[in-house]
This record gives structure tokens, C-alpha cells and sequence, in this order.
């Protein structure tokens, strides 16, 4: 039986787990994923977390369903309870889609083969987004990133930060702003912690202080990753990436997305119709404000097409 | 005895004690001070913070300090302490150098009277500014503000939350967006805090969700502070300050600073003469990133004159 292993995924004789992204980095603990509601949960708390990632754990906890489950129409449900369970990023629609596909054509025994292929591909989508975008880099640039788009939210080596990564490992000195990314910090948590094993230098900053930094030019460029774009480009990520868009073209700061084309929606014309989760007011009062005061928490905001240099496919840069 | 009192400072005969802002809104804890020196501590915690505030309590320190202490020399290396205990909001720095004037002029008995006399001229500016800038606000105006910038930073109503607290009493109504201000979260913690004992209605935000709601029409002015007004009206202000400038400018949305002229500094010809306060990276870290992350965390900003509308002061608008 196929082996899986990614830095937050593993998945070996049917048997998936993740590494609970909530904990890091002081603690490294990974959950069993016994059934298609355990993560769904696990992905509604973000304990599992990062477009790709939510959609690549979503299919395989399917397709470990799917060897004792044999009822299709059972399977049907599961999979469109994941299909559901976060409303923005589009990679786990696209994934589950081709989830239901294969059982509708073939039948639950086709769903693991499926599910690994969709693991695979995505490493490889890495590889490759990360080869092309690295090639913007030039030795020597700092470059600033927002949330956490590494080997943490994928399966292979990430989106804006495996072309970070790949430029690092081709020998480019490069120095990594890393915005802490309020209110959850997967910045400060996630990014720091995969740039501390990778060895690459980084310094973190709070959001607020990325105009600052702009203004004394100590960054060329910015990478951002996506979780959906839009037909006209407009794109759709991790609250604050739209402020950050903004103060890099005051700079006239360089600013590119880096997502694989499972984050583009056909079926959305402009960003305006992306649907944008709103999350619990405790994630900002964080035991800092009072219980009663009133929040606004959206995870995302929409970033338009005028304000990015390119986006980085696979592919294609658009 | 002259006794003063505002929501952050107590003086009554000759004896000082400071609400500890850290500790807001969870514990309303007072601290006692005996001398200089502890007054010193807790303004370099941020257990007493806010540009004038920082000046009124040096003052008052001295003062209580002159009642025992009559030599001249003492009181004057007590003086030039408390005029060092922040590099930044230059309110400290003229309040400090009225008090050693006072002293070379009439003597360690003259400094009860003069910071007494500081502590109600600023009542009296944040009445002034706080009734020129609600002029500028309009019945249904949502507004957005970062940092805490009122009771508990002056002696008076405040700065920028002194105008939103006039326009309010004067029956307009209004809605308040309070940044939360990373790192500190003087938004979350103080002006949510001030807002909810006013009964002034406000939704908190991160500081990186701003440009969103700028997006959504939903900001139509922004208020902020200063520590410092250089001669050609660049503005030292609370980190995320120029960031949100930017972001404002870009939205079209006036951007007003609402200062006392006790901010301006004749000796700074421009912003870039600032200098800026870089403080311990642990604020950043808040224990949830691991500590031997690199952090750069500059506790100001500098914004142009060019993004800014209008500067606010106790007698006219710049």
C-alpha cells in the first residue's frame, strides 16, 4: 500500500493523520484521522490549514473512508460534508469534485487511487510554481511574505514559500520578512517555524510595521500564496493581503501570488463574488479584549487584479 | 492641597499614583509613586503610555519630588532622567524642559505649580481639539482609529478619541472601527475599554483588516494621534500609523491627526529627524512565536504631510 508523507500529512495502510498546525510551534502533535468528520473538524478549527492542504486532507480522508465504507451513497454525503466544510478556499471544491467524480464513474474502490494522485500532483504543482517563481528572485532581495504558504500548507514544498525555499536553495541570498499575520499568526507560528528548519534567514514583523519596511526600500518584492482567483484575476487570500497589496504599489513594491491553477474558479467572474468566511470574535479578543466587545473577523479579503505584478501557476505566470 | 485627578492619574497632596495601562481591562490596579525613578520603570513598561500623559506624570513625579528634595542639583539630574525615559513623543521633552526652566528661575519650590499648571492646560487642549475636530465629523460617519489616544492618555477627554467623544456627546451618531494595534493592542485593550465605559458604539478590528473595511465604504474619516509633529507636518505616530495613511489615501478617505501643539518640535525640521523607539522583540513574540525569533519592532512610524488631511491642534488646523 501506498506510503504518504508530507510535513503536516501522513497517510500509510489507510490510515491518515496530521500534524495539528493549532499547536505549533511550541508543541508537534499529530491527530488521527478516524473519519471524514474528525477532519472536517480538524480543518474548521484549523488545526489543518493552508488551501491545498485543507482540500488534499479533505480527499484522503475520503478515500480512508471509502476501504470500509462501500454504501456510495453514504460516501456521497461524506464528501459533500467536506466539500463544505470552509466556504473560500477553492482547492477543496475542485479536489472533492474530482473526488465524486471517480465514484460516480468508478465506484468507492477507485476513490484512494484518486486521492493519492491528488497528493502527488500537488507536490509536483510545488516543484514547479516554486522553480518558475524563483526566477524572479535575484540575489541579494529581501522579500516579504504574509501568512503561511509552505510545506505546512501543501504537500510538497509550497506556494510563495517554495519559490522562497528554491531561490534559497539554488544559493540566492535572500532575507525573508515574515508578517506575523494577526489574528491567528500563522506568520509568526508557522512561517518562522518552517523558515528556522529550512535555515533561511528571516526577520518577523507585525503587519502594521510592512509600510514602514517598504518605506526605508528594505523590500523588492512580495510573495503572497491564494485561495481562489477569480476569471478576471482578482484574488482571494489570508485577511491583511489586501492592505499589504495596497502599500506595495504606494512603494511601487513588486507583489505576486503564488498558487497552483487548482485555486482558479471558472465558475467566478471577479473577486466581488467570492465568498468570504467570517470566523469567531475570540480569535481577535484572544483573552486581550473584554468578551463583550464587539468583533469584525473576516479570514480573507480580495486583493484586485491591478494591484499584483503576476501570478505564478505551474504553468504559466498570468 | 490641590488635588487632580483624571482616568489614569491620581495627585492629591503630594502624593502620585498612576492606573498600570498593562493591565487594562481585565484589573484596574494603581500604582504608587514614590519617586522619579518608579515613574521612569512604568513609563518604559507602557504602564503609563500616551504622549501627553507620559509628560504630565514626569512632571508630577518631579513635583512630588521637589516637595522633599530641595536641592536644586538632585531635582535637576531627577529632570534630565524623566526627560529620557522615552525617545520618542516629544511632549515628555517640553514638559520636562518647562519644568527645569521653572527651576532655574524660582526654584525647586516653583515645580508643584508648574506641573499642576501642565496637567490643566491639558484639559484644556483636549476640550479645545477635541470641539475643533468634532466639527469635522458628520452625523452617521463611521471612523476608524489606532492606538488609544484618549482619557487615559492625557490628563483631559484625549486627542483623536477626545474628538469621536464630543462629536458623540453632541448627539451625532457616529460608529467607531478601533484597530487593535499590534503589539501592544492599546486598541483592544484601552480604546475598547474607554469606548465601552462611554456607551460610544465600536467594532474592533485587526490592524491588517483595515483596507477591507476602507474597501466596503465602510470608514468614512480616520483620527489618530502623535507623538510628534516635525516643522514640515510629517507626524511620528504609534506603528501602523503611516501604513493605514497609506491605505486611507489610496481609499480617498481624509486622514486627520488631532494633537496638542505640545507635539510640535521646533528643532525637527522633518519625519526622517524622528527618532524612532525600537523595543524588546518579546512584544512580538507574545510567547507564541519561539524565542529565538528575530523581531524588528519599532514602536513608531512616521507619516508625510502629503497623506494627511488635516493636523488638529488646540487652535487651529494645519
Amino acid at each position: 500500500m501506498k506510503k504518504l508523507e508530507s510535513l503536516s500529512l501522513r497517510y500509510e495502510n489507510g490510515k491518515l493523520s496530521v500534524l495539528d498546525q493549532r499547536l505549533l510551534p511550541q508543541q508537534e502533535v499529530w491527530r488521527s484521522v478516524p473519519n471524514p468528520q474528525v477532519i472536517i473538524e480538524l480543518i474548521q478549527c484549523l488545526a489543518v490549514r493552508g488551501a491545498p492542504m485543507i482540500g488534499i486532507s479533505a480527499a484522503l480522508s475520503l478515500a480512508a473512508y471509502s476501504l470500509e465504507e462501500k454504501s456510495e451513497s453514504r460516501l456521497r454525503v461524506a464528501a459533500r460534508a467536506l466539500r463544505e466544510s470552509r466556504p473560500t478556499a477553492v482547492n477543496l471544491m475542485n479536489y472533492m469534485d474530482r473526488m465524486i467524480e471517480a465514484l460516480d464513474q468508478q465506484g468507492p474502490d477507485a476513490l484512494e487511487e484518486e486521492a493519492i494522485r491528488i497528493f502527488e500532483e500537488d507536490v509536483e504543482l510545488c516543484r514547479k510554481m516554486a522553480e518558475r517563481g524563483a526566477e524572479l528572485i535575484q540575489d541579494g532581495d529581501s522579500i516579504l511574505t504574509h501568512c503561511n504558504t509552505g510545506a505546512l500548507a501543501t504537500a510538497g514544498v509550497g506556494t510563495a514559500l517554495g519559490v522562497i525555499r528554491v531561490a534559497h536553495e539554488s544559493g540566492k541570498k535572500i532575507h525573508v520578512y515574515v508578517d506575523e499575520t494577526r489574528p491567528l499568526l500563522q506568520g509568526a507560528r508557522l512561517t518562522a517555524w518552517e523558515l528556522q528548519k529550512l535555515n533561511i534567514p528571516f526577520t518577523l514583523i507585525c503587519d502594521n510595521m510592512a509600510a514602514s519596511l517598504m518605506k526605508q526600500k528594505k523590500v523588492q518584492k512580495v510573495f503572497v500564496g491564494a485561495d481562489r482567483i477569480a476569471c478576471n484575476g482578482d484574488v482571494a487570500n489570508k485577511i491583511g493581503t489586501y492592505g499589504l497589496a495596497v502599500v506595495a504599489h504606494y512603494h511601487q513594491v513588486p507583489f505576486y501570488v503564488v498558487a497552483p491553477s487548482t485555486t482558479l474558479d471558472p465558475n467566478c467572474k471577479e473577486g466581488a463574488n467570492i465568498p468570504i468566511e467570517e470566523r469567531d470574535p475570540e480569535e481577535v479578543r484572544a483573552g486581550k479584549a473584554l468578551s463583550s466587545t464587539k468583533v469584525w473577523n473576516p479570514a480573507f479579503d480580495v486583493t484586485p487584479r491591478a494591484l499584483i505584478r503576476g501570478i505564478i501557476l505551474e504553468d504559466r505566470v498570468l
